[in-house]
């Protein structure tokens, strides 16, 4: 088992990755709770949620609540119906909450722990590659019709429980989903391990040790990131590339149309595209979207406006008096902020798509 | 004009008191906001939205957004539209949202500052004398059907401009909800300052000199108490007395039905019985209730089931494995929180509505 501390403004927590440790969450634990809720989702609460609940002794009340996989659940109705949850199943501020999910269960949860009664405690439980990236930092969000994580607030939790295991149960979307976050933490730190994964070919075929490198590293990355800059002021937002795009697709595509990794993928691309032109300098595009294309992430996806997604990158939270701030390279692990005019960027976005659906 | 500064875990920000300070609120702002969003109330909007708007420069966006006044506007839905308003508005990270008007005001808009792209920047601008308390401290919320303030967080302003020449034109109903945090603060803090505020009669009859004394030591009082318990583990509490029943009953009765402050002031005189039972003290109980009546407040609230009042009371925020923790008085000034058996809670509970009614 390995372990990585995180330090926050307001205090620190704790990382822990290993296999089988979802068996014995309470040892990670610095506190005893008398109740608990556990929120999961549909598909994960077959797998894993009773494996969870049996690691707590007798003498805790444990609740659980189940909300449906998928994006979809991070809307107001699903964060006020868990709230309800929380009041009926009598938690108070002694509580706790476990996020036993992917990354929709940990923002969710972890925006009802953030909100309960002005905060209680929560420990993340990612079952998911994609939750390594959303599990440490304590970014919480619900969505908004109009955009992604609109309406959230920066929480950290009490402790990430990691579980590789879990890792082997997911579908091939997921792993997809998950590695499009480690291939950005391999863009914005270290050429290295940038080959590093991509050079590795098909992501289902990886062995045991690699994927536990792979994810080693991206959470480092990510800490060192968070630590420096936990509100998203300056370094932090060097997390987002890829994203300004990524957001834009998944809200018109309608979330859970393509996951949220495979939407960065894409929007990775095209942030490679953008600094090549911005900085003249030469990036590794081609080799990237062919490690995509084998690993089948859905690059042409048809039917997007562009008008319409350069609006929803305008409501992205970096934006500013209206202008589009883009996360941009200025080469491998050089990453930068940059506003983007909106008439160069109409002329980007247009011959990218073209492209991806012709090649 | 008098400053008070405050000291958050976070950051500091400064509360301004003084005659006349809404017309001139960039002064207190040490950034430049592009984009402003108003949030204020339908009776506050006619009387000083104008001056407020008017203060800023005609190269700053101004929006505004009117919700109902009155409790029932801290709900979900009202909250959703705000931040949908925010949305429609473009604003940014680096925009400002405006609470003018009282603590309910004062707590939707605070939580929409707080939630909003995971938080930006906002200033209370108080318009009641009860905001005196709520602006301070940096405790915002919503309601939720089954209690108040359930849904929120701990989110501080960036400054409060409180201009007392906008407590002239309240209604009484309104002053008397003010005072009885006032009360509050005299009963946790010091017996001088609470026989100062009970010996000078009748609240509408007031001079300036002494309102404004009188605001200036409550404010005193929770700065206090808030910058050595911000986040409400231990002593920031003790500004809950009167809280625990004033609560029930207002969830009770259905918000709006009474004041805020008049059923909090029920709760006090409610913490000072319970008090003398279990310290064995005498307190003030008949002076208080005599200036209660002289000043209006509806002690004779009628129709309240006991049993559904203890069930709300158990879901306040300070419970603790289901057993209702109030706080009490060891005398005026030292207030303590104290696990009530449920069986004690009903029979003074009982005595003490009994009482209410009949003298």
């Amino acid at each position: 088992m390995d372990s990585i501390t995180i330090h926050t403004s307001t205090n620190q927590y704790q990382v822990h990755i290993g296999q089988k440790i979802r068996h014995k969450v309470p040892v990670f634990l610095s506190k005893h709770y008398p109740s608990i809720l556990i929120i999961t989702d549909s598909v994960v609460a077959d797998l894993y949620l009773e494996d969870v609940k049996r690691s707590f002794s007798s003498e805790q009340q444990i609740f659980t609540a189940i909300v449906p996989a998928g994006e979809a659940s991070k809307n107001k109705d699903c964060f006020f119906d868990l709230i309800t949850k929380c009041i009926d199943s009598s938690l108070d501020r002694h509580s706790l909450i476990i996020a036993l999910g992917g990354g929709v269960v940990g923002d969710l949860a972890g925006f009802v722990a953030a909100s309960y009664m002005r905060g209680i405690d929560y420990v993340q439980i990612p079952t998911t590659l994609l939750a390594h990236d959303s599990s440490v930092g304590g970014k919480v969000a619900i969505n908004h019709p109009q955009g992604k994580n609109l309406i959230g607030s920066f929480y950290p939790p009490q402790a990430v429980v990691y579980d590789v295991e879990t890792l082997y149960t997911l579908p091939e979307q997921e792993i997809r989903s998950g590695y499009a976050e480690i291939i950005k933490h391999g863009l914005i730190s270290d050429e290295v391990y940038f080959e590093d994964i991509i050079q590795n070919g098909s992501i289902n075929k990886l062995s045991n040790s690699i994927l536990m490198d792979h994810l080693l590293k991206g959470i480092a990355v990510k800490a060192e990131i968070v630590e420096k800059d936990e509100k998203e002021s300056g370094q932090r937002q060097y997390l987002n590339l890829g994203h300004t795009l990524g957001h834009a697709i998944e809200a018109e595509l309608g979330y859970g149309a393509i996951t949220h990794g495979e939407a960065v993928a894409i929007g990775l691309l095209f942030a490679m595209k953008v600094s090549e032109t911005v900085y003249s300098e030469d990036f590794p595009y081609q080799r990237l979207k062919n490690w995509m294309k084998k690993n089948n992430y859905p690059l042409t996806v048809t039917g997007l406006d562009e008008q319409a997604l350069i609006g929803r990158m305008k409501k992205d939270k970096k934006s500013k008096n209206q202008k589009v701030q883009m996360v941009l390279l200025k080469s491998i692990g050089k990453p930068c902020v940059h506003e983007v005019d909106d008439r160069l960027l109409m002329e980007l976005l247009h011959k990218f798509l073209r492209e991806l659906v012709n090649h």
